[in-house]
C-alpha cells in the first residue's frame, strides 16, 4: 500500500574492494527514493525547500540482507511509514530488478524545520499530497 | 559523430554548500557515460572486465563552464576521441537537459590492462564494437 | 569503557546544500572508526581481510542530534557493543572537537564471513585483541 | 619551492572493485590539499568564504601514474602554480607515504567570485598570505 518505485543502476564508483556496492550508498539511494516519492505524489522536494521547509534526518536504520554488484539495476521502493504535522517517517525496500530479491530495507525519520532550524509544520499543500497515496489519512 | 547519450539526475548528496553539484561528481558521471557508451555499442563494460580486461584511467581533464543544481536532469554525451589497440580516449559533454546548455566537458585517457596490471590489447570483439559508431575505423 | 578515538575533519565535498555534512558521510566515518579501533587494539582490519575474513555490515542505526560544518574537526569514538565468535556490534559517538558536543551516535552489527561469503569464526588472534580493552571477556 | 603537505589515509569507502582508491577521490584530496595549504599560510578557506569570496573550479587535470590501496597513508603536496588578482592555479602531487612514490599529480585553475557568481579580486589580506611562501611575488 502506498509504495512508489524508482530505479538506480550501480555505478563503478559505488563499488568497494569487496566488489559490491558500499553500504553507505544505500543512504543516498533512500534519499533518491524520497525525491522520487515526492515527485510521484505531485510535487518536488525542491519546491518544499524553496518554500522554506527542510526535512532533516533524525534517525535512520538500514538492514543489509543481500548485495548489489556493479551495473546491477536496483528498484527503490519508498512509502510513508508515519506522518504527523512536524515529523515524517519513510520506509524503504531495495530489490534487484532482475531477480526481485529484496537486498536492503530500512527507515528514516525526519523533522520539518525552517531555514533557521526551528521546527515548523509541513505546509498543508505538501502534507495532503504526501498522505494522498494512503487514502489521505494519517498513517 | 559517434556520440552516445545517457541521463543522470543531480542527487541531494551530490550538492555541496555552494548549492551546486560538487565538481568531483563529474568524474563519476563521465564513468557512467563510458558504461552507457559500451552498452549502446552492444556490450557491457562488465563483460570486458569479466574477460580479464580493465581500462585504467591514465589522464583526465575537466572544464567547468556552468553549474548543475539539485534535481537537475543532465545529459551525458560520450564518444571516442581516439582508439588504439591498447589505449583509448573518451570525450564527454555534460548539458542541462532543459536548456541544452553545455556546462562541463572533458576527456579521459585509458590503458587496457589485464588483472595483473600488464598492458594488453583490447580484445577484438570489443574493439570492433567500440569503433563501430565511427565507421569501424580508428579515430 | 573501551572507547577508542580518532579524528576527521569535514571536507568541502562532504557538505550538501544545507551547508552541513551530508548524513551519509557518518557511515563512512563509522567505518573509519572501526579501522582505527582495530589499529588501536594492535592489528589492522586489512590484516584481517588478508587472513580471508571480512566483517560484512548486517544492520546499522544512526541518530542525528546535531550537525557538522565544513572544516569542523570531529572526534569519532568507537567501542565494541557485543562480540561473539561470528558476530560483532560496534557502537559510535561523533562529537565536535571544540565544543565536545555529541552530534551523532549509532551502532553497526557485522557478521564474519570468508571470501566465499560463508560465516566463519573470527580468528582467535583478532578476537582476543578486539576483546582486550574490555577486560578480555565477551561484552 | 612553496609546497605545503598534508596527509590522508585511504578509507574502505574510497576503494572500488579494482581494489584501489577510485580515481574521483583524487579531486576530493586535491581539495583537502587546498584547504590545508590555506591553513598553512595563516588563514582558512572558510574565512575566505565567510568574507564573501569563493574560488570556483574552472579546469582540472589529473594524471594517474600509480595506485593507492585501502589503509595506505598518502601525502598531498600542494603549491601555487600561478596567481593573479582574480584567478589562481594550484598544483598537486600525491605520494605514498611509505615508499615516497609519486602516484598522482595534477592542477586546478580557479576563479574568484562573489556569492552572486560575479568575478571579484581575491581580497588583499588573503592574496598576500597565498603568495607568501613564494617570496610574496606573483608566480
Amino acid at each position: 500500500m502506498g509504495w512508489e518505485e524508482t530505479e538506480v543502476r550501480v555505478r563503478y564508483a559505488d563499488t568497494d574492494q569487496m566488489s559490491v556496492a558500499h553500504h553507505a550508498n544505500y543512504l543516498v539511494w533512500f534519499e533518491v527514493g524520497r525525491t522520487e516519492f515526492c515527485r510521484a505524489r505531485g510535487f518536488t522536494y525542491k519546491q518544499m525547500e524553496d518554500a522554506g521547509i527542510i526535512l532533516m534526518v533524525l534517525d535512520v536504520d538500514v538492514h543489509f540482507r543481500g548485495k548489489a554488484k556493479y551495473d546491477d539495476l536496483l528498484i527503490i521502493r519508498t512509502r510513508i511509514d508515519s506522518i504527523k504535522s512536524r515529523t515524517i517517517s519513510f520506509e524503504y525496500q531495495i530489490l534487484k530488478k532482475e531477480s526481485k530479491k529484496l537486498i536492503v530495507y530500512g527507515k528514516s525519520r525526519h523533522i520539518s524545520l525552517n531555514k533557521k532550524g526551528e521546527p515548523r509544520k509541513i505546509p498543508e499543500r505538501f502534507l495532503s499530497l504526501l498522505k494522498q497515496g494512503n487514502g489521505g489519512k494519517s498513517v
